[in-house]
């Protein structure tokens, strides 16, 4: 997607042998990047939250894999390169994934050819990853086009945190239909809930709607219910970091609370994730791990002042203990249908098998 | 209740003739009062929320009616003063009630008695309050007490926004039943919803539980439903802007999020609420006036820097619009019981008429 005009992909190696990656800690007051050149650069970009989204953190730890071997080809090194990565986040499940798909990339190849190896496949992966959230946009702009022939007016689309261009290498999963919708002139409007704690609808997906010209409003993730009482919402679209085979998906926390919504009010809600996000080993959504981050994401917040300096304030009282879990899950029945790059599908067993037969028959 | 060792209400008469109150506008990081000395002062008090909570508003809109009488006790000014009042929060039910009760008592008096007779009738307003709260507590109390007994462990309540004594003069309404199982020894902790976009959990429930020393946990607005999935909530408790004569529950932004989760997870759902918080006028929830407030409420938050002095940052990008609707409906279909000075009863015409027969009966 376009910056100021310039193209970006979210994660790039660049010609001085390391990976560059927008720093998305700084958005939306500034916009870098960062240069990781080893192993422990990228694991602490994904632990710190430079780089986020589940598609992008597989992606990252592809590329933290090449960094690792460019030092130290071993087998050893391999194995223990890979625990670090994993050991980064535990809820997105394309990370493992990403992880499994590089040692089968690299651990043939003889020693002196594994970074150039791994570099190589991690470059397929974030191509791959460019063509599937493309092919999710497509599936997922036709079910916003039919909507907007029948309602005959702008669409309203609720998301919840960011699964936009910012959460992948371009294009993101739940954001990948809007933009389409959009550049195909079908007048879409997206309620940009602000999740908190980190507040990536805010500070992530309202940036990345504002920069491409988007209709969007921010509202509190107290306001989606509301909105789907007075019929302000046409159908919620979110991302995924974890699908079980069964169809419950696991996602940023409160997304359950806008599911459960949509649900009392008739409202479609969608749930856009590249095959890869799918973890074939679980059927039930409480067996998937879900984070518990420091406190202090919900204890201080980070803005502009007046005065246009960054700044960050204690907003809980210090006497008061904080509990911060990252993620939910939204059961399988709370999910109009799943939109994959191979197309749309009932969240369950027999809506992935139609499009995941073989994968399901190999897990 | 108590701060740091001495006995507060929210609102009180001071001797030099006005009125005092604690600026909750500061709070959690400021302990500070503010003297209201005439009807303006009154009305801004109540558009800025340094005071809030349905109760309080009604309690202050009353002596903001006698400091107006106290200047210009003619109908006229009564009148004007009255609609003054009336408009500067459109949706707690308590406001329009306390103005009629005020009304009600003054305009039989001699103009030069008026003024005397509105402190006269705004004490009472805030005595019955107290007494209100205080019934409310030890209702809500058996029902924690039979909960406490029947887990045979602490009992976990979660509360959205601030329904505790800083919402009324004292007690407070779902914070009464919390305070008095606590002073009984019974084990209670609260999960506090941060409560976006001002904040109200983590700023005035957080200080509150914490200044009485009641066990509790601050969690983002999003975390209920997963805690609620996890078994971790045994009972949710809020309080209540305006109720319909059928039960119709209308409260903080967020509210009707958390009654979905409970109804989902078969959590008990408890509204609890003074009988001048019910407008018999009104059957269905989506009628009542909801409140869209400053977008800077939810763009900007203030807090406390490392350095230790109040800083307010903007949160939101510039180029983003928002909404900032403050409050939403619960069904009563959602609603276990509500809980009034009067009892237990079902969120229904007929368990409020078990309970206020004549009150229905006139209306």
């Amino acid at each position: 997607m376009n910056i100021s005009g310039k193209h970006y992909r979210t994660i790039w190696p660049i010609e001085a042998g390391g990976v560059r990656v927008i720093d998305q800690s700084r958005l939306p007051f500034e916009f870098a990047t960062l240069d990781l050149q080893s192993l422990d650069d990228a694991a602490q970009a994904i632990r710190t939250m430079v780089v986020r989204g589940a598609p992008l953190i597989g992606a990252t730890a592809a590329y933290g894999l090449a960094l690792a071997l460019r030092s130290d080809p071993s087998d050893e090194h391999l194995a223990a390169a890979s625990a670090a990565l994993q050991a980064t986040r535990p809820t997105a499940h394309n990370l493992g994934w990403a992880l499994a798909t590089m040692r089968g990339a690299v651990s043939d190849a003889a020693l002196p050819e594994r970074a150039r190896a791994a570099f190589d496949a991690a470059a397929r992966i974030c191509d791959a990853d460019v063509e599937q959230c493309r092919a999710i946009g497509l599936h997922g702009l036709e079910i916003i086009r039919r909507l907007a022939k029948t309602l005959n007016r702008r669409v309203n689309i609720l998301t919840h945190c960011n699964a936009g261009w910012l959460a992948c290498v371009d294009w993101g999963t739940a954001l990948s239909p809007v933009y389409m919708a959009h550049d195909a002139g079908i007048p879409v409007h997206v309620w940009v809930d602000e999740t908190r704690p980190r507040n990536q609808g805010a500070a992530l997906t309202a940036f990345e709607l504002a920069a491409h010209g988007v209709p969007h409003t921010v509202i509190a993730d107290n306001l989606g219910g509301y909105l789907m009482q007075r019929g302000e919402v046409d159908m919620v679209m979110v991302g995924s970091d974890r699908t079980t085979a069964a169809g419950d998906v696991c996602n940023k926390v409160g997304t359950y609370l806008k599911a459960l919504a949509a649900h009392d009010n008739d409202v479609p809600f969608y749930v856009a994730l590249p095959a890869n996000t799918i973890d074939w080993s679980l059927e039930r959504g409480e067996d998937i791990p879900i984070e518990e981050r420091s406190a202090a994401e919900l204890t201080h917040m980070t803005g502009r002042t007046s005065g246009g300096e960054l700044a960050t304030v204690r907003v809980v009282p210090e006497s008061s203990p904080v509990l911060n879990v990252a993620f939910d899950v939204t059961p399988a029945r709370l999910v109009t249908a799943l939109i994959t790059e191979r197309g749309v599908c009932r969240a369950s067993h027999a809506g992935l098998a139609g499009l995941y037969a073989l994968r399901q028959a190999a897990s």
